[in-house]
C-alpha cells in the first residue's frame, strides 16, 4: 500500500513520526507539511520529515490521499472544516489526539458529508520530549494505536488507516469513542491529575526545599508524568471531563476508605489494599 | 575507623549491605548475624556478609562495638529490650527503620539507660528487591541517610555514627525524629498510599483487563510503588499515622479544589495548577 500524497497537520513528535514511519516503509510519495510556526515547518523539511511546506489548505489537500490530523485537539474543528470541502472522495482523514469524544463530536459538526472519510485514531507514544527535532521514524515501533470508528467509515477505510499505522509498526485496536475516552481517563489522564496534584500540594509548603531534598526515586517515578505540559493535559482533562469526574470522584472515595483504615488503626485493612493491589500490579506488563 | 566487632539483626538488603560496605572500607573486624531465617543467615555466611551466624544474642552484644537494628521496626523494640543490659559502655546501636517516631519511642521504653547509645538513622536506599541475596557494598554509596540523634546521645556517639554511615558511602545528614516522619511522610509514604490505591480502585473493576491492556508509560511509573511490600507499607502507615493522616488530608483537599475546577469547566484555574507542579518537579533533581 501507497498513499501517493500524505499532507501532515503538525509536524511535531506525532506527525512527524508518523511522516518519517510511512516514508521509511516506503508508504508515503509526497509529504507536504502544514503548522504554526514557520521556523518548525523549516525544520521538519531540512530534517527530510516532508518534502514541501504547504501554503494553501484547499489546494494542497485536493489531491492528497492520507491526511493526519497532528495538531492540538483544539484547533482541529476548524482544520476539518477547511479540509473537508476539498476532499478527493477516496482520501482518508485520521488524527493524533489523545481524546476521541471531543474529536469525533468536532468530525460530526465540521465534516458535513465528508465525515465517513475520517477514521479517528490515538496513538499511544509517551511524549515527554516534543517538536520535530523528536521525530522518529521508529516512534511507533510496537506501539498501541487505538481507532474509534465511526458508524459512517466503510470496513474499507478503517481497513486501510489501521495499515498506514501497522505500517509505522503500531500495534491497532478499536474501541468506540466513549470506552476509549472510559478507559484514558483511567489510566492515564487520572494519573497525570494526581501526579500533579501531589507536587503542586508539595509546591505551595514554606518547607518545600527541604521536602524535595529528601525525595527520592519513589517520588521521581511517580510525578514523573507532573513534568508534562499544562497547556496539553488542561485540554486533555477539559475534553475528558466527564468521564475524568467519574474516575477522579471513584479515586477520593478510595482514598476516604483508606483515610477512615488508617484513622481506625485498621491495618488488616491497609494490607488487604496493599495486598490486591501488589498482585495486581506484579502482574501487569506493559504491552 | 574500625569497628572491632559488628553485630546485625536483619542481614537483608538493608543489613547486609550496611555488613559488606563497612568490610569493603575495611571498618568491621568480625561481623555476626542475626536473624528469623536460618536459610537467610546461611546464605549471608556462604556471601561472606557475615562470619558467623549468632546463637546468643546477650553473649554476642557483650564485646558488640556496633549493633545495627534492620529487622522489621515492629520487632526492635523486644530486641532493644535484650541487647541493652548486654552493651558495653562504649558500644553503639543504630538501625535501618523507614520511620523514626515509633523506632525513638521502642528505644525509649526498652533501653533503659542505654538509650544514649542508640542512635537513631534512615538510610535511603531504594528496595524493590530484598534479602541477603540482593545486598550490594555499594548499595549506600552517594544514598542519603538522615539520623535523628536523641537529646542523651553525645557529640561522640552522634559522629562515630555519623562516621560509619559515610563509610559505607553515604551522605548522612540529621532532622528531628518528628521532622524526618514529617518529611518521609509527605515525600514518600503518601505517594507509596496514592500509588497503592490508584491499583486497587482499578482492580475491583470487571473491565480490569481491558483497563490495564491500555496502560502505558505514565501508569507504569505511576504505580511502580504500588509493587512494594504490603507488610513493609502497612507497618510504615501504621508507625507514621498521625503525619501521614495530615498529608492525607491536605492531599485530598488539593483533589476536591481540581474536582471543583473541572466540575466548574474552569480550565485556568487547572492550568495553574499543572503549570505550578511542572516548574517544581522540572526544577527538582534526586540528590
Amino acid at each position: 500500500m501507497k498513499f501517493n500524497k500524505v499532507v501532515i497537520f503538525g509536524v511535531g513528535l506525532i506527525g512527524g513520526s508518523f511522516a518519517l514511519a510511512l516514508r521509511r516503509a516506503n508508504a508515503a510519495g509526497e509529504v507536504v507539511g502544514f503548522g504554526r510556526s514557520p521556523a518548525t515547518l523549516e525544520l521538519a523539511r531540512q530534517l527530510g520529515i516532508i518534502d514541501r511546506i504547504g501554503r494553501d489548505v484547499s489546494a494542497e489537500v485536493k489531491d492528497a490521499d492520507l491526511v493526519l490530523l497532528a495538531t492540538p485537539v483544539g484547533q482541529m474543528g476548524e482544520l476539518m472544516a477547511r479540509i473537508a470541502p476539498n476532499l478527493c472522495p477516496h482520501a482518508l482523514v485520521t488524527d493524533g489526539g489523545s481524546t476521541k469524544g471531543d474529536v469525533v463530536a468536532a468530525a460530526y459538526a465540521n465534516m458535513g458529508g465528508r465525515v465517513a472519510q475520517f477514521i479517528p485514531a490515538h496513538p499511544i507514544a509517551g511524549a515527554e520530549l516534543s517538536g520535530a527535532a523528536a521525530a522518529r521514524a521508529d516512534l511507533y515501533v510496537g506501539k498501541k494505536v487505538v481507532l474509534t470508528p465511526l458508524p459512517e467509515n466503510s470496513a474499507d477505510s478503517v481497513a486501510r488507516v489501521r495499515r498506514a499505522w501497522e505500517l509505522c509498526g503500531a500495534v491497532v485496536s478499536e474501541l468506540t469513542a466513549k470506552q476509549h475516552d472510559e478507559v484514558f481517563a483511567a489510566v492515564s489522564h487520572l494519573p497525570h491529575l494526581l501526579s500533579f496534584a501531589l507536587v503542586h500540594d508539595l509546591a505551595q509548603r514554606d518547607n518545600k526545599e527541604q521536602l524535595l531534598s529528601f525525595a527520592a526515586s519513589g517520588f521521581r517515578d511517580f510525578t514523573r508524568i507532573a513534568a508534562s505540559s499544562p497547556e496539553m493535559w488542561r485540554d486533555i482533562c477539559m475534553a475528558n471531563r466527564d468521564a475524568l469526574l467519574d474516575e477522579l470522584g471513584s479515586y477520593m472515595q478510595e482514598l476516604e476508605t483508606i483515610h477512615e483504615a488508617l484513622a481506625c488503626g485498621d491495618a488488616e485493612k491497609l494490607q488487604e489494599i496493599f495486598s490486591l493491589a501488589r498482585e495486581v500490579r506484579g502482574n501487569w506488563t506493559q504491552q
